[in-house]
Parts: structure tokens; C-alpha cells; sequence
């Protein structure tokens, strides 16, 4: 990735602490779930229950163990930690372990943390904090290819979607790397940019580097944000479609949604409309932009429901639709393949 | 307008010092052009040749003659001032003057300057800088009407349309304010966001707040961002359309722009593309919204085929089309009063 994206080292330590729910441990659960790879041991507070099936370290094994960050895998109620956590985060910058965090406390606001991390060198991430010196957006076309999640509403499976998209085209033998574009994301790719903390005139500069120049072959795939039709983020996702300048959009979509999530007065669109939109809107920086499948939430449906939901919309739209949390996204990776075949340069 | 807007107090002593060139002092002079009524007095350097046609005065005649605020009307090159500029300044605010200015260069960022509107209670306004704690955009419809500026590209005369349709509108008794989302439309307003700097999730509900609620009969002149094509900075005007809710959209278009300004790969859409994207877009948090004229700037045309080149672009599209610094914007007024009449609540 681009020099000026945000980089995180591995090997991780996952840092859970007395945290023993899944909802507020999701952040650690989703590393474990998308990149095991990448971590090397879980540092827990004493009695914790909750297991991420890593073996447990403290700053002095982990140090012994190779570690490069400790990363804040909790996001708790509020957004700040105690005393236990900050007196371990000093301890691990102490030893020259980057510290990765998502909190909305700034890590640098800890004035022992900062001066423990000048010394050795450490760095201090905050992954909500998108980097300095974005440029402006001048979509110029770059190699390489490119799949963007879209959606018909915020909070649709557009993360989820993208990173088991990218292990179904790796399955199939094809290079393909997740693009991260929020914190959790981030985290699990090891790099990326928070594009929605992003100044508004370089959201599609950001997008430019999130996806940079790569092999004919290559796919990334992209985090989507928000939604075209939520007016409370459109522009964040119109700057990063551009951005973006994708080949190929998949549709995420919750089947029971009715309204937009911050604007209850706003019905959410339908699959076409949403199809059609993204589309032009893409045509901007991609003419040949195509959509490529659907990826819905179902489990708001009764279970008898989900199968001939789906086989509806795939029948309306002439495009695979699946759930991806059921059904993996190996459908979406086929057609992404039949419309796009490798070798060719062009659309096909 | 709201309380998390900036708000900028007159009367203004507009600070030119030593720029005597009609480019470089354009903030001064375009205060001029708008809202000389805001304008009490100049401070220029001695020998300088360019008079804005107010009185000339030191800091302690302004102070003598009501002035609440120094305004840095001019654009050097480097956006930096030397320090004859400086001393200038901290003589105001330690006089309690507001200052305010357009500089990359933050005023805090001068230590002396800083110390002495923290002794007075000056303000140091940075129009540049967005107020902090935006909300989130709700896209609940508020009170009032309201006309948005949009573009086929930047720099297309969003503004100067903006203004000028302001005055039209005033002068046919309908209450109306132009509403500023730039810098130099913030210093002649008095108000507003500058909605390019805003963080992008905020957007939106940036913009909700520069038009905020009003009487029924009210108007709104809200100046554009950007362009939906360009897509350097697409995303900044999709939030600012739908955090606008605009009831009428006047279309800026520059007559001889063939490619987009900071994308020359990618042409300018016709007009017709333009308005029909912008309505679809608009419809997500206004249903009504509906285009009411088209400003071209001709400049760049022959004399002899800038009329004719209006008259077929209004024959085109069936609306007026005007070139608003020939013309003014009154063909645009009455046709946007004709599509909502006085009185009606709801698009005739």
C-alpha cells in the first residue's frame, strides 16, 4: 500500500483485558476471524473467561515472542479504558511495542504513554485518525482491478462482505487483497485509511491510495462506507466510489430494512435502483463499471424464507445473490470472473 | 443562522497593506462588490495606489470609529504575510478587534497575536477552519425554501450566481440570504461553514446547519461546492445537496469548459445529464426539488455568440439561461418564483 496509508506491524498482541463479552470484544474476534496470520498471543486481565484460542502473553513474553504491536482489540462502553489498561499500554511502549488503537481517546493524550514511546521509538496508532498530506483525487486510471462494496443503507455487511470476497477469489487462485477503509477493517488488513475521518476534499485522493497501481491480474477489494442513498454519508461514499474507480460493485443489502438507519422518514432504495445509481455515479472514473452480484443479510428473515428471497432477487437483477455470512462468497467470486476473465484488460 | 456556524462581526476595517493588484486583494474587493454595508473603513500601507473607496485608517481611529473587526482581504502568494502584517494584527486584537482571515497560515499559530486576543477577548476567526462538533446529518425537512448553486464543474461561478441571485430575489421583496460555504462567501456573509474543510462525515449536517429553519416565505441562496462530476471533489457536493434539501437547483456551467478542471481526462457533462443527476440526487431529502435556470459564464465566447449560445441552451432545456455578471439573475428569480409561487407551501 501507498506510503502515506496507515501501516501496522505484526506479529499482534491481541489486548482484551477484562473485556469477556463478544460484542465488545468484537474488534479482537474479527482479527481472529479474518487474519489468524497476523496474531501471536492475547493479553488478558486475570480471571477473564473469554478466550481468543492464542496463547496468553504479557509484555515480557510477547517481547521473547517476536511481538511488534499490542493492539486495543476492545471497543468498550464510552470509548476510554482505566488505569489497568494504560499502565499496560505504557509497559508495552516501554519495550518498543507499537500500540494500535481504535478508542476515540487519542493514544498520544496519554502523557506517559507519549513520552514512553518517544523513547524507544514506538509508534502510537490510532486508527481513527486518518493520515496527514492527503492529496486531492485526479482520477487518473490505475492497473490493476478493482471490486467496491456498495450498499443500499449504512451497516449492511459491506466489511464482511469484502473480506470473505477476497477468500473466495483466493481460493480460486486469484491475487486479491482486502482494502481497508475503516478501523476494524484497518486492523485485520494491517493498513489502510479511516475515509470517513477523512477532510471531505480528499476523500477520493484517500480512496486513490487505499487501491494504488498493482498487477493487470490483481484484485482488491474494497471496503465500501455508507451509502449513496443515506444522507447523512453520501458524500463519503460518492468520494470513495470515485475514488475507488472500480471494475466491479457488489450490492450489500439487509433484507428486512425498510427505512435508512439515520433517517427513519427515508425508505430504503430497491436493489435496481441501487444498481443503476452506483453504476452511473461509477461510469465517472470507470465508464466500464459493472455490478457483479448481491450480498444480503438475511437473518432477519424467517429461516423458510431466506432461500427463495434470494433466489427472487438473483432471478429480478440476472445476478448471484447470497448471503455471505451463509453461503460464503463463492458465487460472487465466479461471476466477478466471468465478467472480468483473466487476461483480458478490458470488460468483458 | 445556527450557533455552531462561525459568525463574524461588523463593521469590518478590510486590511489590504501593501497588495495594490485587483487579483491578490479579490476578498477585499469582492466584499466590496457585496456587502459594502458590512464595510467601515481600509487599512492600506502607505503608497499603496489601490482604494477600495472607503476611509483609510490606523487601528486607533478604527477603534474610534465602532470597527469590531480587521479582515485580511487579500490572497498573497504562499498564503503567508511578512511581519509588518503581523504587528498590524496584534496592534487590533490588542485593541480587541476580531480578526479575520483566510490564510493557510492559522492565526494562533502566532504566538504574540494568540497572547493578545487571549488579554482582550478578540477573536481570531480562520475562515478556512470549520466550527467543531458538527452533527451528523439528519435530512429532516426544516421550514423555509431554499436554491442551491450546482456545476458542471468548479469554479464555474457558483458564487457570483449565488450572490447575484440573492439580489434578484430581494429586489422582487422576497426575503432571502445567501448563504456561504467558502471562505470568501463566509467573510461576505458574515456566516457560514467552510463545508470543503469539514471532516466527511459531517458534511451533511454541516450544511443543514448553514441553512438552518425559517419562515415559509423565506429563501435560502446557498452557495455550491464542487461539481457531482468533478471527481476530485464529488463527494463535498453530493453532502452538501442532500444536507441542503433544496427546493429549486440553478445550474453554474462555464461555456467554453471542455474537461474537467482538475480531471482534464474526463469531459464536462452536457446540461442535460447535469440537472437530470442533480435532481435525482436532491430527491433523496426533498422530493420536489427541480431545476429553475441555468448561469453560463461566456466570457470565454466571441461577443457576437454569447447571446445566441444562451438562446439555444435555454430552448434546450426550457428555462432561462443567463450569464449572471451580464445579466444579473433576475430571469432566474422570476422563474424561480413562477415554480414556487408566493404563498404556495409545496412545488407548484
Amino acid at each position: 500500500m501507498h506510503e502515506l496509508a496507515l501501516k501496522l506491524q505484526p506479529p499482534y498482541l491481541l489486548f482484551i483485558g477484562d473485556i469477556d463479552t463478544q460484542v465488545y470484544a468484537k474488534t479482537a474476534l474479527g482479527i481472529m476471524q479474518w487474519c489468524p496470520e497476523r496474531v501471536a498471543g492475547q493479553l488478558r486481565f486475570p480471571d477473564n473467561a473469554l478466550d481468543l484460542g492464542v496463547p496468553d502473553m504479557n509484555i515480557a513474553q510477547a517481547i521473547e515472542a517476536g511481538i511488534k504491536s499490542l493492539v486495543i482489540g476492545v471497543a468498550p462502553v464510552g470509548g476510554t479504558v482505566d488505569s489497568r489498561w494504560t499502565e499496560t499500554m505504557i509497559a508495552a511502549a516501554k519495550q518498543g511495542l507499537d500500540i494500535i488503537s481504535g478508542l476515540h481517546l487519542r493514544l498520544e493524550e496519554i502523557p506517559e504513554l507519549a513520552n514512553a514511546a518517544q523513547e524507544t521509538g514506538a509508534q502510537l496508532v490510532n486508527v481513527r485518525v486518518p493520515p496527514k498530506q492527503l492529496p486531492i483525487g485526479n482520477g487518473v486510471k490505475r492497473t490493476g482491478r478493482r471490486v467496491l462494496m456498495v450498499g443500499t443503507d449504512c451497516a449492511v455487511g459491506k466489511k464482511y462482505t469484502a473480506l470473505a470476497l477476497t477468500q473466495s477469489l483466493r481460493a480460486l487462485n486469484i491475487d486479491a487483497d482486502f482494502r481497508a477503509t475503516g478501523q476494524t477493517g484497518i486492523m485485520i488488513a494491517g493498513s489502510g485509511i479511516p475515509i470517513d475521518s477523512v477532510v471531505s476534499d480528499f476523500v477520493s485522493g484517500a480512496a486513490e491510495i487505499i487501491s494504488p497501481d498493482n498487477h493487470p491480474q490483481h484484485w482488491d477489494v474494497i471496503e465500501g462506507q455508507g451509502s449513496l442513498f443515506n444522507p447523512s454519508f453520501a458524500g463519503v461514499s460518492l468520494g470513495l466510489l470515485h475514488g475507488s474507480q472500480p471494475d466491479a460493485l457488489v450490492v450489500c443489502h439487509d433484507a428486512t430494512r425498510k427505512v435508512i438507519d439515520s433517517c427513519p422518514h427515508i425508505p430504503v432504495p430497491d436493489i435496481r435502483s441501487c444498481i443503476d445509481w452506483h453504476i452511473q455515479a461509477a461510469k465517472q472514473t470507470n465508464p466500464l463499471a459493472a455490478c457483479v452480484g448481491i450480498s444480503v443479510n438475511t437473518s432477519g428473515l424467517p429461516i423458510a424464507e431466506r432461500e427463495p428471497y434470494k433466489q427472487q432477487l438473483s432471478k429480478e437483477v440476472g445476478l448471484p445473490c447470497i448471503d455471505s455470512v451463509i453461503d460464503g462468497c463463492d458465487l460472487i467470486a465466479k461471476q466477478l470472473l466471468k465478467q472480468y476473465p483473466v487476461g483480458s484488460q478490458d470488460h468483458a
